[in-house]
């Protein structure tokens, strides 16, 4: 069976709405379909014979017929495995996918949406002109239109999309949606394009390397750093949002949105240099931040501290804080980072571990990664970053756990002496419930680990000292531990992480829309944190909500990148009253996970 | 005869120093070597087997042995013409070349530097890392680092380049120091990166399309539009600069510059911001523009002109001139868009052509184009811009004369009806001296052509008006013609050029050092303003000049991106101390060019 008659195969069977036969182009067993908007008008992973059936059943005569249009076959990535490339198009739409048989059938089917037909992106062949080669009395020229959008956008003209949050997740989506032209407005707090990185404490660097972490259309140069300098990322996204033409309002404050049931808009009220403006968007997308609003516990007697205090977020990183005694509560990514910064800045410091953390070195994962579809390998090997995006998404999140315990498993061997030295030191570490580490715990809490880029030789070295357990009292002049321990304290750090991604919705718009909406993030895996059932797919995110015209984009740069072709997808589909038949997946209890 | 046996004969004959060899493998009759800094540490173009000859007596021994490493077979692109791609070392450089074969024998070689052994660019794989992951007291940052050249290069720390304009000359220039590692400061009297393009009249548009106007390293996005509007092109300049981390004084005026024959540097005077600053930079680029010092001719009773008079780079381009009569000097270029610019402001305009001007549509040199090697089949194809501009270069000035004119008649056919029509309206027009058009007018004088994109059609129907002879004298209220007739102006364009390139050298420098480097730009063909005897290469454009330590960059976008290279490879093996030892091809006395 070669990935050609298979995918044949397969047309045929969903245009004849037979779900059976579509089913039974399937493995008998694991088996999954995850469909990025194409067939779903949702991100949903369908999963066995049953799951597959049951998305043809339902959407396999609002899509209308598959036709595919061209194969790819790729080299075997498994012993027995067939695999490969194809494209393929609806009445509505092209996509793209990657399809695995072992023994002839699909044990994994990636559809995945790529362009509406009749409004592709302007690229290539179908770029603008830029300039009229004849005589126009009064032209306009480009710096007219600029000017007037920016004198009339979220004025006189509203947007169709608002988009809170300049970040890369805003930046990203407002490139697509330029692009794929859905008059956008982007608004941030703070002052300039950027700040959102130039903010955080000065030795942050990116803790993903390069290859990762381009942005649409304009990758980086073949030069950029592995790491980026947090300024230097903030500079990016700054001429990034300038060469896209992003249409953006910075130090403005989103005050108040409400949903308008009779006319299916939003009002949203920002303030903007000190004036009120109120706009009504059809669609405000969320792209706040993977992390919600920050998270300081209420410990008693913090009021009564007399030293500084503050949320890690607003670590300042420089060495105001030289010979200090200071107290980081909390021992994963933030907590590390800043405990390191304080110790390079000659500060006294103590971590308060509260529970396990999930460890990895960040030089183990760049030789992981230097294997994968991410990396210059890759890269000379002639693999696009759309691909890659594609190839890592084809793998539907539950049949990524073996290759991450794999991974975890490796490098626990390569790192044995690493973790030895840190488990002398008394620093309590995990690999998750079920050994998937990071890869697991991001997708399902994105917290509870840290990648360690340095700190964790100071933690085994005891420079940076640890404590476990809770902060049971603050006082005065240090904080008492659940131990009964007392710690002389000149700073606290609140490494305490962020509230739900949702949290933004409560604030923003209701208590009562955020409830409506629930949990972002998360898979549903019933471990720490990500409470089943299984959902198959990360909750509410780049898809559609229990709200009509709310939608919630984050995460890291490559799910900024790649899931903000599918959201502005499904906006522009909206607005231009293409039908979008939604199919949920219906969730499924699982056993809880342990490691195999 | 194949690329790969001919080159490595080629390579053997040289390796053994022996010229006549090495000729005979050339065609007898017409042929070329065209050598970019690789073998002659010059640009030079040697003709014939005595050229060929030569270059290898002079160059062979000192360049040392020549190593192809590697060959590539191109399709042929003249009956029977075996032609081909091949790269190469010399104990320094490795480069890059192309060859065409004519029965068993080069008509063109092709040899050009690209990187110097041991001093390659940090890209790929030899990115740096960004980050540092391991613990270091009060971590320097990048931040830091870029806080501390922008305090300290130009006052305590000596920049080894300085370039003088940050137009897209300097920034391509600088953005390659940058990677080559070469200690380099830009400085440009505007206040703002991008600005040479701001300022300039609102209608601008760039004339050439989007294929050939990429910067090194950070190529247009795929959706950019195909004549770059000017304040685009002046935004993408400035994040251009900001991406590439370039250190550039803007608001800088360079006020005089003299060479110290004791110390070999310079000493060069600007003024920043009010502030008087000495610097000593090893070497001086004057990136001041293709066109040297506005030039307005003195016209008797000029300064009795009641009205508005000023040259076609201070046009506004806005609607102040509505209803005016304006008389535009001039009938290149700048004075046909800017005839077009205040007709589409209402104006009433005349045109002065004191010459006749080449015209050719933009439409039809985009038919050209898209078969060439910068259009979107050529992206399409796989083609990279840096071959672009190999295959391009791969071609000697001379030898691409007969295309220039094939090209000139397919247009004349093309376009019968509009040189018909624009032959009524009385405006004189040529094809150049050998009907080599702008193709040999750009490289041999850069002016005395119209890029039609629009005016011409105003012209042919009399909307702009043209009159033809020079201007006698000017009164109070208007302009009197040498043919006697009197035209009344509110508004006097002066649409006369620019003074020749070195004018910058004698204006920053010295009379004495602009006449020792003599004439910039022009190949020596002997047709009007660019007298013989035959050069082959332009004259003293990004390659040593008479004057140590000081050069010229300039051109249009291509010849600003590729020839960049060149001069930045040029400055960096004399910083580094390589040997560079120059060859200087003989000039040619050439009888008068014709059309054939």
């Amino acid at each position: 069976m070669t990935v050609e008659t298979w995918i044949e195969a397969f047309a045929d069977a969903f245009n004849a709405a037979d779900a059976d036969a579509v089913a039974a182009l399937f493995a008998d067993g694991e088996c999954y379909w995850r469909d990025l908007v194409a067939v779903s008008w949702n991100l949903v992973t369908v999963e066995g014979r049953d799951g597959v059936a049951n998305l043809v059943r339902n959407q396999a005569a609002k899509i209308g017929p598959i036709t595919i249009t061209g194969t790819t076959p790729a080299a075997s990535t498994a012993p027995g495995q067939v695999e490969g490339w194809y494209t393929f198009e609806t009445p509505v739409l092209r996509g793209k996918g990657y399809v695995r048989l072992r023994e002839g059938l699909a044990w994994t089917l990636l559809t995945s949406a790529q362009e509406l037909i009749g409004f592709e992106e302007p690229e290539g062949r179908r770029r603008p002109e830029g300039a009229v080669h004849k005589p126009i009395k009064r032209r306009r020229t480009w710096t007219d239109e600029r000017q007037e959008i920016a004198a009339t956008l979220g004025h006189s003209v509203q947007p169709h999309c608002l988009i809170i949050g300049a970040g890369q997740g805003g930046l990203a989506l407002g490139a697509r949606m330029k692009r794929i032209g859905v008059p956008t407005l982007i608004v941030d707090a703070l002052p300039k394009v950027g700040d959102s990185w130039r903010v955080r404490y000065r030795s942050l660097c990116l803790h993903d390397p390069v290859w990762i972490d381009h942005l649409p259309y304009v990758p980086f140069p073949d030069h950029w750093p592995v790491y980026t300098p947090k300024d230097k990322m903030g500079d990016w996204l700054e001429a990034y949002a300038q060469i896209m033409e992003l249409d953006i309002w910075t130090s403005t404050i989103c005050r108040k949105a409400s949903w308008d049931e009779q006319d299916r808009r939003w009002t949203v009220v920002v303030e903007r240099n000190g004036e009120t403006i109120t706009m009504h968007p059809r669609e405000l997308v969320l792209a706040t931040g993977l992390s919600g609003i920050k998270q300081v516990p209420a410990i008693p007697g913090a009021e009564s501290f007399q030293g500084v205090q503050f949320h890690s977020s607003d670590h300042p990183g420089d060495d105001r804080f030289a010979g200090k005694r200071c107290v980081v509560v909390g021992a994963n990514n933030s907590a590390h980072d800043i405990a390191a910064d304080l110790w390079e800045n000659d500060a006294d410091v103590t971590m308060i571990q509260r529970s396990p953390t999930t460890v990895i070195k960040a030089s183990s994962l760049r030789v992981l990664q230097e294997k994968g579809y991410y990396s210059e390998a890759a890269v000379e090997a002639g693999l696009k970053t759309d691909d890659a995006d594609l190839l890592v998404n084809s793998m539907p999140f539950r049949a990524r756990e073996p290759g991450d315990r794999a991974n975890c498993r490796a490098i626990q061997e390569w790192d044995k002496a690493f973790y030895e030295r840190l488990a002398a030191s008394g620093f309590q570490f995990d690999f998750g419930e079920d050994e998937t580490a990071i890869g697991g715990k991001y997708m399902r809490r994105a917290s509870g680990y840290y990648i360690d880029v340095g700190a964790s030789d100071l933690v085994a070295d005891g420079e940076i000292k640890v404590r476990h357990g809770g902060v049971e009292r603050i006082e005065r002049n240090g904080v008492v531990l659940s131990t009964g321990e007392r710690l002389p304290a000149d700073v606290i750090v609140y490494a305490t992480g962020y509230g739900p991604m949702n949290g933004w919705a409560e604030m923003l718009i209701s208590k009562e829309i955020a409830d409506k909406v629930g949990q972002c993030w998360g898979l549903g895996s019933g471990t720490a944190m990500d409470p089943g059932p299984w959902e198959g797919e990360l909750r509410n995110m780049w898809k559609p909500t229990a709200q009509d015209g709310l939608w919630f984009h984050g995460g890291n740069l490559v799910q900024s990148r790649f899931h903000s072709l599918h959201l502005a997808l499904q906006i522009k589909a909206r607005m231009e009253g293409i039908a979008t038949p939604m199919f949920v997946a219906p969730t499924i209890e699982r056993p809880p996970l342990t490691a195999d």
